[in-house]
């Protein structure tokens, strides 16, 4: 009774509209976010208010700045990934808002958390209670920031999309970013045998160093061809580049081979085979973030085999801008973090 | 007892290999079959010799006469459809030879019948006896010969990949084609609303005739607008020319949608945008032939439906070559089926 008592206060005080708080906030695109106080947010009917420590970003924040995506709304405080507190307890703050009743895909109703609603780019954020989960308590706060939008995505792609199963080959192209790391990390601990591609040596390198049986660099020739005679050819593939560079894939799937497609920084998909698609029986199957029950599963998939998230770099709040620089250069290996 | 022993004499007689039989035979490629008279068979352990009484005919035929296949061997008999009498029954035999362990994919050693097995537009062919099974009663036999090839395409694509559901809304594209009309009497019989595209207005006509909610010609501008606005969009597509005219099916997708592919008459895919793929969460599903089991549920299906294939010509063995001719206009509606 005596904490529900609490939060009526603190919800209905009318001071509660005078506390402000620091938050990164967009108002005009291909700008600087702007540093600043702004009013703490209030908690609309099944939302709370979560004090936030640490927050993640993801490619989309880049290309929201530069208007790359649709239905844009300004203002808004960026980020989609966030961990903090909830009345005393450390929560993680699921990203996919009103996912919607058909597990196949979302609803007319869903949204990335981050834009049109305000995101984790803030040391307060109003989010629907049962978005928040609790934080794997093997993962410090900077660790934890960086599961959930990537976590989820490589989840549902990786498990409820391509259906993986142990023993099975992936390759995962393109490894430098946050889900193809992820996704590598639970090929891992899924029992799988897993190869990456980059086109940066280094990042090679560190994959294999973090369990991948080899690298492929895509900027030398035959790399495909290489490839494929190394590992004798991939039962699922995960690909958020498309572009010209994806046709070719379907050359390195065995049969029944599964491409799992998350995203296409690279652009329209030319010159695909129908022949080489029904002849091995390929399916590619496009999947983007996943339903509440695929963020407990992929929860307790992480604390289960204790994995722990590829943390690239560190920033203060008040550098969101740099670290949005670190992101749009593509440098990074791993997730870019902010502390709150 | 009886049966096997006239079994025994009748095969290893010496007569028997002087038995000689009509048969269409490709000896030259782009040059027309040669309707002649060859040595009966012999079939080899676990094999039996079946009396043609009705061929069908598929593209991959032609195909195959205009040297558009890899691995041909010449010379062949052409022909992957047939129904006969083996001991005084009546069967219909399963063109899909050794598929192998996995039903996610054939494995190395699966043929086609046809190529470089000899197939069915002969009198008499070996074949394993395990790809024998009852004709069903509802069918004659020209209507049974069109379903083997057709039907089992259809049925895998539309079942076992599509995972088509009652009261799901279905496009079948280039619905002259064997496959497509089965696909689309299949999609009806399971309880779907089917659409169909066609270049020409006489095929939509008849579509609509067997069943379909609707026609488009994809001669039309915006044909592609207009079906989405009178249909509302598609769960499943199926499809068989790939080409210039794919990318725009994913328009036409409702979320969660499959797009199954069983053919690529047109070529190469261009122009498919990875976002449309993940944000809908599109499935593509290459999809060729079938296992075993698949061809018994399709028997099971056609005849629990009592779904008779649609037939569009009848030629008698001996004009072999005008059936090709017409299967290379494509101007037919159908099965094209040879009498034995």
């Amino acid at each position: 009774m005596f904490p529900i008592l609490l939060e009526f206060i603190r919800l209905k005080h009318p001071f509660h509209y005078l506390r402000r708080m620091k938050a990164l906030v967009l108002h005009t695109l291909h700008q600087d976010l702007d540093f600043t106080d702004i009013p703490t947010p209030v908690p609309r009917a099944g939302e709370v208010l979560v004090r936030l420590r640490a927050a993640a970003l993801n490619r989309r924040d880049w290309w929201i700045t530069q208007g790359q995506y649709s239905k844009i709304q300004l203002p808004v405080i960026l980020g989609s990934d966030g961990v903090g507190e909830y009345r005393g307890k450390a929560v993680l703050i699921n990203p996919a808002l009103d996912w919607g009743s058909d597990p196949r895909a979302q609803g007319k109703e869903f949204r990335v958390l981050g834009l049109p609603d305000d995101g984790t780019f803030a040391e307060f954020i109003r989010i629907p209670r049962a978005n928040l989960a609790p934080k794997p308590e093997h993962l410090n706060w900077e660790q934890a920031a960086a599961l959930p939008l990537a976590g989820l995505t490589a989840y549902r792609t990786l498990f409820s999309r391509c259906r993986l199963q142990a023993g099975e080959q992936v390759l995962i192209t393109g490894v430098g970013g946050g889900v193809a790391l992820m996704a590598m990390q639970f090929a891992l601990a899924a029992g799988a045998k897993v190869w990456v591609s980059s086109g940066d040596p280094l990042k090679l390198e560190k994959a294999v160093a973090l369990g991948a049986q080899g690298g492929a660099n895509y900027r030398e020739a035959d790399w495909d061809k290489s490839l494929k005679a190394e590992s004798g050819g991939f039962d699922v593939v995960i690909d958020s580049a498309g572009g010209d560079g994806f046709a070719p894939l379907l050359n390195l799937c065995k049969p029944g081979a599964r491409i799992g497609v998350y995203g296409g920084s690279l652009g329209k998909i030319n010159g695909l085979s129908p022949q080489i698609l029904f002849w091995k029986q390929i399916s590619i199957l496009g999947s983007t973030m996943g339903t509440p029950a695929e963020f407990r599963r992929m929860l307790a998939f992480v604390t289960r085999h204790r994995i722990v998230p590829v943390v690239d770099s560190v920033f203060a709040l008040a550098d969101g801008n740099a670290a949005l620089a670190r992101i749009a250069g593509g440098e990074q290996l791993g997730k870019i973090v902010l502390q709150i």
